[in-house]
């Protein structure tokens, strides 16, 4: 598919942009939105920016009824000397496509994707919010179109970008939240598809996520789907420990997320020369380090929230309170330089930096 | 909520209806549909049949992103005296609010459902085909519209019927299928949304059936989400084994769907004063009574097919052929009695038929 390809019809009104004070999560949306068609034997075709518009589709499309999607989630940043910075975009149309795979949606060029976006961010550029700690939230998405109600592949798809300005996550500084650990609702299980990034496994969390916040916890810890021993991840975060010095995180597993924030924290740890370990890690071994004194902080990372320290997990009818309840050296140290470097206030050192002009 | 309440707006065009030898499943729709919006604060409201038309949402609707939807399936007859029947459709919307509650999704109140579809069929009665084997699929399915991507539960949704005429499932009589038992790919687990009628566990289903297609399986046999070990049901069937004599089915266990039609041959049976069991029951057992030359039966139950003998399981590289590969005495009888008192033909002495108009 070439550059040229893409059609840009630019909108003739333009949307009133929501104050930084009053940015929502994932509630404004900004004046265009890429689209792009599939069908079978065409493949994919009509790669187009529009005026951000509804979308029509008959009733017995198929991502009504038997839930064929996928999405992806990333970030764009105004820095202070007005250059907008993406932070490792091409990992997540990389993951698109596996989710692809595993969800039988037809793949995606990503290098296509990443020239599409970067068109759609200049098109809607004044959309980025400048002030600290806010950003431009991508919204890369796949359905299946296709009128038929018959559980099968779809053979036409639609592939979506939209846009969203965000506020800082942490209005006054990074704050931990309290996370329950979950022991019966299960969000997926081995062979499940829980390392795609895809509709369903939301839906399916959505019970335990309800039933843990009437009792105040943010979101909840799955174990895996099997033993219900072994950690795999938060809500929308992956999950890290540090015990007794080493920075332990549950080793991918085929139903845990591949996390770009997660994948960038080991290197990050490992580039800094601090002990990390991508393993197998039980609720009951996090419990015991935390007896025994060693549990010194815990945190989860994705990338609406970076980093989000973890002061309090409940599991089985008691609280283990981390840190005191306040942020630890490293969950902060590893905010500061990961956001650091996503907004461009400090060098990128493992390259993971693509600016909007180049 | 009060029946005159349900507005009614007729197409001032008509579809043309295809040729009964050209139906195919879930590709025609009637032309009418039924909706119905919720909105938090205000309950469902605005039930109203109107012209078959598309759907216009925004790209941010929460089902485009994160899955939470239900749908159900039932049928409606036409019988040689020009009645039109229906199979226990508020068991439909009862399984439609179980669907609800697990996708946290608000209840529906279920006798006004049932009126809502009477009224419609009654708009459309001249689309239930007339040629045997025919009848009208009714899609009543919910989704999540309120245009946020957070993750949790909407605050608006739409709850929609569509209708299309279907041929039968056998063009020739019934006719064994073959299946291929799942070792590798799970599409629920012990605490999931197995029990639940959601999309995701549908998107989860694609790719093993994807595969075991291509080696000429018609569907897939899933095992438990946890020791791969007990049986609980095929793609979009309950299953049934006869062995030695006896009629054996999985117990529901929260992850297998609980299908109307497995109820019904269950109740029928029990009412033929046929021995059958609900129990955990493991491939290792099938296969056991298979070698010893016991296994006599197997089918699948479901509103589509009605009733799907099985004529060979492939599990770990073995095939295992049942009644050489024809339909079975009891599966025949089964399958003349449901679809019988289905269509009006036989008399129903369980009471099962709710006539249109009653
Ligand atoms: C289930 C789940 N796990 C982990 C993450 C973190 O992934 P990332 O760091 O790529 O945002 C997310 C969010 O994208 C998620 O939805
Ligand atoms: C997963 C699954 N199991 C079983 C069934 C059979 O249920 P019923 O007999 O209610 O159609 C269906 C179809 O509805 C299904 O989708």
């Amino acid at each position: 598919m070439k550059e040229q390809e893409l059609a840009i019809t630019l909108s003739t009104t333009k949307k009133e942009k929501p104050q930084a004070d009053q940015l929502q999560f994932g509630k404004n949306f900004t004046d265009h939105m890429f689209i792009m068609d599939y069908m079978q034997g065409k493949g994919w075709h009509d790669p187009r920016i529009v005026p951000y518009q509804p979308l029509t589709l008959e009733p017995s499309a198929m991502i009504f009824h038997y839930g064929q999607s996928v999405f992806e989630g990333l970030k764009a940043y105004l820095t202070e000397e007005e250059e907008v910075l993406l932070f490792r975009p091409e990992k997540n149309f990389e993951r698109l496509n596996r989710s692809n795979e595993r969800l039988c949606i037809p793949e995606i060029d990503v290098e296509f994707a990443l020239k599409a976006l970067k068109e759609l961010i200049r098109v809607d550029r004044d959309w980025i919010p400048r002030e600290e700690g806010t950003s431009l939230y991508i919204r890369p998405f796949i359905i299946a179109t296709e009128p038929y109600l018959g559980v099968s592949p779809a053979d036409r798809y639609k592939f979506i970008i939209i846009m969203s300005p965000v506020g800082s996550y942490y209005k006054e500084g990074i704050k931990p939240v309290k996370i329950a650990v979950e022991t019966d609702f299960a969000r997926t299980v081995r062979g499940g598809t829980g390392e795609a990034k895809t509709g369903g496994n939301y839906a399916a969390s959505l019970k335990a996520q309800e039933i843990s916040e009437k009792s105040g916890y943010s979101q909840v810890l799955w174990l895996d789907g099997v033993e219900k021993k072994y950690i795999e991840e938060v809500g929308s975060m992956n999950v890290f420990f540090k015990i007794n010095g080493e920075v332990v995180t549950p080793a991918l597993n085929g139903s845990i997320l591949q996390g770009i924030t997660r994948a960038s924290i080991i290197e990050l740890l490992q580039y800094w020369n601090v002990p990390v370990t991508e393993r197998r890690i039980s609720m009951q071994e996090v419990y015991d380090a935390y007896k025994a004194g060693q549990l010194e902080e815990a945190f989860g990372t994705g990338t609406a929230a970076v980093i989000s320290p973890i002061g309090e997990f409940y599991w089985k009818e008691e609280k283990m309170v981390i840190n005191n309840g306040e942020t630890g050296e490293l969950s902060q140290k590893l905010y500061d330089t990961l956001t650091g470097i996503q907004n461009g206030k400090i060098a990128d050192p493992l390259n993971w930096i693509t600016k909007l002009e180049d």
